[in-house]
């Protein structure tokens, strides 16, 4: 269980972009900034993303603003032509560009430090709405602007993920929890595996049911892991919510792998820098998804030392030391294979534990043996070794995923 | 140039679960389908993300009706408590829930499949509004429900991207494609590399403002590369778009990388194979993630061979052959040292190419020399090797996808 902070007043996100409406980018701003919020006690009802159209913006501005009190735009506000959220927000609130002398210097830092010159279209960034707050974008040209309204909040933001997110972590979100009142909640978080999401709420339905107002579950399925959220929204309460939150890991103890809301990333390396571990994979049908999320978490050079993708039979032969009979005789998909290939990545690389994977990724490849889906995985442990067959379905996408996943979530139970 | 097919009929996406309002899952489930709509010859003109609550769902409905004709819902049908679509469309088309054998049968089959057994919450799926048509789930239990108002169209589908994507490739969109008349428009697409988004508004900006009314020209920056899109909504004259896209071509013909909407690991992938080339890659701060972008491509098995993640030095020595005495005086981040790695990993893997990278992703271990962000990346094919410094930004996360974009772009035009 843990306490939190939060603020009654509702936000929503407005992402703009006709590249997100075309599907020619996944919309990450708003997964992160909802995450960043809700962690900072903010609760978002609702994300909208529109084109670049001064119409479909000053809809989505009207619509949110009927129903929340703070708005946070990303995205519409760069160089180009096809961004026009500086004008439409002009229009929306009555106001017009002013030239700014302030923000032209950040903008001319910004471009000696990356040694650029500075161009006409750059320069324009530097016209700003005369009513509102501007917030120096410390990580790029096009400045971060704050408008109020009648005791609401509406903050425009570039849409370049790295900008938004420092603008985000060290101004607007420090801005917003002193310009609004903050009260206590609770939560807590538990990750399980080993079960399906329909088998799992059958085993918590008369908990769930029992459940005093003000206390809700939520259940979130991802790549062979289920996250449980138990949560209590404006409640006083501590001890009844600690009783609910006790009974709930009772019943689910058998399956409960953490109870962060951390990745399993980040719990594998956390889990290897307690013991002093270092770790190395062996990788074939994932080809390094493994050795990516690892290498992910900052810091992490401290306990992984490398990887060997091995996607021809060749490499696993020549650099992991598997035994070429039989790979001739057996193929790379079985039990054999992916120990030799953990025992000796974890030899040859000198590390404590190692992951080894061996599968059919699809769309082809697969036999009646070993259909697409099948995946080996073998975790290292000083000298021990546990080797699973998985099937892990059709989809290459989510098969690759999965495996990555229960990787991780077979060496961190082994440890 | 190429000719696509669209509808003028207007589609919103709506996505259900507190699991994205939270932050705890990004949506990729409209990214996904926006880019298949807007390939399909559908516009899409909103994507609203809302909790599990049957006001926030209704609220979604009407006001999406009201601007658009199909409605594409994902998520909230799964078997546990928390999610209720199903009963709240109910509510809205005025109808019940009945029992379809049907559906039960397509539950059983799947369960079978999977060696799971039935269990009453996974039953429950089979109950399915009674005026609607259900379109059977060929991946998964919940039935897919397609609903008509007034000529208008709302789908209701599972927010398990696997089962989602079936359905919308197999049943939904060939549907809705039979069932609203389309009509054709043009599009020029190009991918670019080397100029700054603004340098690049610059140097288009007459062609911009010259283009005939009805075409369009959009940009997208994406992690050191844009992708121009010059579209045409309802015209007939394919002449006129065609000059305005030979023009495009000549201006931007010192930077084009690629005139199609493929990502850098599809492009690189077919000009392998074009070649009859294999690969390698030997990854320093990118973990391996430029060997799993390859191996996400299905078939890469035909030309991939694998990777050395060589995350501490001891691996670059054993494994590639790099000079100890060069590592202990220079370090990793050096030019010699990027070359030897691309060099020895394409003759111990025997590959025709290899991509070498080795940098400093943060955001710890920079120093004045090698601030974080500095990247060397040296690619190799038959002989020959180029070597190159970036500065990759002080992101650790946009600081490795940023590298593996360039390391395969350096590769792709040294082909």
């Amino acid at each position: 269980m843990s306490l939190h902070t939060r603020c009654k007043m509702k936000v929503e996100i407005i992402t703009i972009g006709d590249e997100i409406l075309i599907g020619q980018i996944i919309d990450t701003n708003s997964a992160w900034m909802a995450a960043e919020l809700t962690q900072s006690g903010f609760e978002v009802t609702s994300i909208q993303s529109v084109g670049d159209a001064a119409r479909s913006i000053i809809d989505a501005i009207d619509l949110a603003f009927s129903r929340a009190d703070i708005l946070l735009l990303t995205g519409g506000i760069g160089p180009t032509n096809d961004d026009i959220t500086k004008n439409t927000l002009c229009r929306y609130f009555d106001t017009k560009l002013v030239f700014s002398n302030e923000v032209l210097k950040n903008i001319e830092k910004i471009f000696a430090h990356r040694n650029f010159s500075l161009n006409d279209l750059t320069r324009n960034q530097a016209l700003v709405p005369e009513k509102c707050t501007v917030i120096q974008n410390k990580t790029g040209t096009a400045p971060i602007l704050w408008f109020e309204k009648e005791g609401k909040v509406l903050v425009s933001m570039p849409g370049v993920p790295f900008e938004m997110k420092t603008a985000m972590a060290n101004d607007i979100i420090p801005r917003l929890q002193s310009q609004f009142r903050m009260e206590d909640y609770l939560r807590q978080s538990a990750l399980v595996s080993g079960i399906t999401e329909s088998a799992l709420a059958i085993r918590l339905a008369d908990f769930e049911q029992g459940l005093p107002k003000g206390i809700s579950l939520a259940y979130l399925p991802s790549y062979g892991m289920i996250k449980l959220r138990l949560f209590a929204r404006n409640m006083d309460n501590t001890d009844l919510f600690q009783r609910q939150a006790e009974k709930l890991k009772r019943l689910i103890a058998d399956l409960l792998v953490s109870e962060t809301e951390k990745s399993l990333e980040e719990l594998l390396g956390e889990e290897l820098q307690t013991h002093n571990l270092t770790i190395s994979t062996a990788e074939s049908c994932t080809g390094g998804l493994v050795a990516h999320k690892i290498t992910s978490v900052a810091g992490a050079s401290a306990y992984f030392a490398g990887s060997i993708v091995s996607y021809s039979n060749e490499i696993k032969e020549k650099f992991l030391d598997v035994d070429k009979d039989l790979l001739d005789a057996s193929g790379a998909v079985n039990e054999e294979v992916v120990v030799q290939m953990a025992r000796n990545c974890a030899k040859l690389l000198k590390t404590d534990c190692s992951i080894a994977i061996s599968g059919i990724a699809g769309p082809a490849g697969g036999s009646e043996e070993n259909p697409v889906g099948t995946v080996w995985i073998c975790t290292y442990y000083r000298g021990e070794s546990i080797a699973k067959k998985y099937n892990m379905g059709n989809s290459r996408r989510e098969n690759i995923e999965r495996s990555a996943n229960m990787a991780m979530l077979q060496m961190l139970k082994m440890l």
